[in-house]
């Protein structure tokens, strides 16, 4: 299915609203994609088309780069509903720790079946129907799950989740199965399918109190010698914080910067209590800062200090984080919560503005992600979105369609999704997989797991 | 269309999850419409309805209380997107004032045209896709706004806007000329139409330090005359409550008690900066507070003490506030933002919870806007939302669809609206009026006033 595409060409005619970027729009304007990259944006003329270009109309449409949601757990989809307006603790002792706890005893088993495909597929469709053509999944590495990304045609990446203290001891893998396990991961799905590469392997320290320093330095070395991208939650609670001064005499990112282990770029997950001089931190070495504003509203976590890494320079990606926290995979209302929430908590309207979260929520997440999309530009990776501003909430007699974007739109306006140059969604009609009859699945196995 | 409506039934059956209010869910039962009433509850035989009976089959579908939106200002809908994160005042002289000096001035030339029933029409068309059954529109007094709120169906509430002091002199109105034109719009529109009565005027002095205390004086006798209901701005801003000490030399609520004010029953609109005894007054006076969470973000007002009030027991309902500073009229993302605030501002996750904040969009807003809806019980006024949990991010294996209803809902599941026993919309077509050639209107005129 991917390989069929190489030689195909789409080509979006008449756009009238292309956001390039957070700060280039352009008008009544051609995109031209042959295999999995943008090749042409201008006017377009028919010799530059085949008779097999599939033509689609961008009259009265905007088109943006795909969004990336640059923290996520998909298992967490089983959950919505499950247990709300509870603290952490008992959250994760009676939503996430049970659910877990019952997947892994059926892993070992062999009897865990098709579960980890299903919520694969329920969250990147909900993801795919708002517009995301990127995310980092940190799980379990369950099987079907990279699979079922590579079926759906979505780029995800698994963020190997790894723990080997402070949680309960059944949730714990052993080291040397731990290490195995993540190699094997890498092996079968780090830059795959090959011909044309959807899934990456990240490496995923869940936190920094819940890995040894030992596997920590497994994790570094091991990135290093994969050349792979690391994700980990940081500073997320004053708990956590407090805790880490109390146990290795630091807070979060100042002990992961002191043995080394930000030596290579890492995605640093919530980073709310992050000091002052761990901005700084976070700016001089390369720390993406991933803000999951309603994640950390939900759960009371606080209000990370976003504006001020702004300022300093701090790279900001934007996540969702998994659905039992938040409960949406929706990238408009993250967007549109977090820069809110960033003025109130400034008492300052001009407190973070649309086009800084925009960025967020593409370019900057991108290149997080090490993937060479988040702007719409020729040579780019063909991962944009086709949305339809007509709906009443949309209306709109601005030029400038970004802070509409921002405040107004909604996952329902997205219409057509295209990931690495192929068509995902069509018209609100997912292309790739039926979707009817996963989420039939996914209920019937849903209630098996109780 | 609305008389041939007495004699009409609905029966809405088998409906999977009824939500008959935030703590009542009941499972596989009907409800019988008469007229503009709910009749029954239960299991409907085919004795009970007629050959006339319009039937929907409710399988599969979660019924709720219509949504109040309890303050809005339906002319910002004209205004999306043509200037977000400026500071209040900035945002006062760019956005909303130059186009309020425009209606005001080509009212007084005769020239205003349609374009208050226009931008009526956007903002209810956007607030029944969302689910929204009742409003209060806090607004210049235009020809042709509550003309569309009586063609939509739908049940709207003109606060009539008031101010004497503080804004620029053009943007006020004589004193004689305000009260000739309230009292025209109390004869013309106060429980209109008479047959089947949709519209309310209430009383809307702006903020109590727009309003001289004669007007204010005249406002209450006003109100006790034609026993009307009273909205206005308290405390939005700290500006506001200093310059309240300043002038008058009480915080806004208190000064409104001083002068006998809280005699009836009011509205107070934000209330982010109310002191703990004038939260103590709100519970003792019949004051409702209206939460308008996102727009208090967007301008940096502040967050609302909701979690003390809530816990004093004052009424809360909740406010969208006008599209120019929000910018969507959505009770979902309302709600669940607004939950969600308060939960990051007490950094505790059982801060107000799902109910709560259900109970101030339906019940409390209901009752506040003094309409006899807000739950579905027999008896009251049949207006009712249907919605279908089948997209993925509502996803829910719960039996209690409460909590998913704040925290997944999204307004694109609203499929059918009834309000006052007529449908409004059905399987997401508005029936009441023509939808596209309205927005095809309102973007000619929004043009014409740049």
């Amino acid at each position: 299915m991917v390989d069929d595409m190489r030689e195909r060409m789409i080509l979006i005619e008449n756009i009238s609203h292309l956001v390039r970027d957070a700060h280039r729009v352009e008008h009544d304007v051609d995109v031209l994609i042959e295999g999995n990259r943008i090749v042409r944006i201008g006017q377009v003329t028919s010799q530059e088309i085949t008779l097999e270009t599939i033509v689609i109309d961008g009259r009265g449409r905007i088109v943006t780069p795909g969004f990336v949601n640059a923290h996520t757990h998909l298992y967490q989809s089983m959950l919505k509903g499950r247990r709300d307006d509870v603290p952490l603790v008992s959250w994760c002792e009676e939503v996430t720790f049970p659910f877990v706890r019952n997947v892994l005893r059926r892993m070992r088993e062999g009897s865990v079946g098709e579960i980890g495909y299903l919520w694969s597929m329920l969250g990147t469709i909900e993801m795919i129907r708002s517009g995301i053509t990127t995310f980092i999944d940190m799980d379990m590495n369950l099987p079907g799950v990279p699979q079922a990304w590579a079926e759906m045609g979505i780029r995800g990446i698994a963020a190997m989740s790894m723990v080997d203290q402070w949680v309960p001891d059944d949730l714990i893998t052993t080291p040397e199965r731990l290490r195995e396990e993540t190699l094997k991961l890498i092996e079968d799905w780090h830059q795959m399918p090959s011909e044309d590469p959807l899934v990456q392997v990240f490496l995923g320290p869940s936190a920094p109190f819940t890995c040894s320093e030992g596997l920590l330095t497994w994790i570094m070395e091991t990135a290093e010698r994969y050349d792979l991208g690391i994700q980990t939650h940081v500073s997320e609670t004053e708990w956590e914080v407090q805790h880490s001064l109390e146990t290795v005499g630091k807070t979060p990112l100042s002990y992961l910067e002191s043995i080394g282990f930000l030596s290579r770029p890492i995605l640093a997950v919530h980073g709310v209590h992050l000091t002052d001089k761990e901005i700084e931190l976070a700016k001089n070495r390369s720390v993406t800062v991933v803000y999951n504003p309603k994640s950390n509203m939900k759960l009371g976590s606080g209000i990370a200090p976003i504006t001020k890494m702004r300022q300093v320079g701090v790279n900001v990606a934007m996540g969702t984080d998994g659905a039992a926290s938040n409960d949406l995979l929706d990238p408009f209302e993250e967007m549109r919560t977090g820069v809110l929430l960033q003025k109130v908590a400034a008492m300052d309207p001009t407190a973070l503005d649309a086009r800084d979260i925009f960025a967020s929520a593409t370019a900057v997440g991108a290149a997080a992600c090490r993937v060479d999309a988040g702007t719409i530009d020729e040579g780019r990776l063909a991962d944009l979105v086709i949305m339809d501003p007509s709906a009443p909430h949309m209306f709109n007699l601005s030029d400038d369609i970004i802070p509409a974007l921002v405040y107004c739109a909604k996952g329902s306006d997205v219409e057509t999704v295209i990931i690495n140059g192929r068509i995902v969604m069509r018209d609100r009609t997912i292309t790739t997989i039926d979707e009817k009859a996963i989420i039939r699945e996914v209920k019937k196995i849903g209630e098996s797991y109780g």
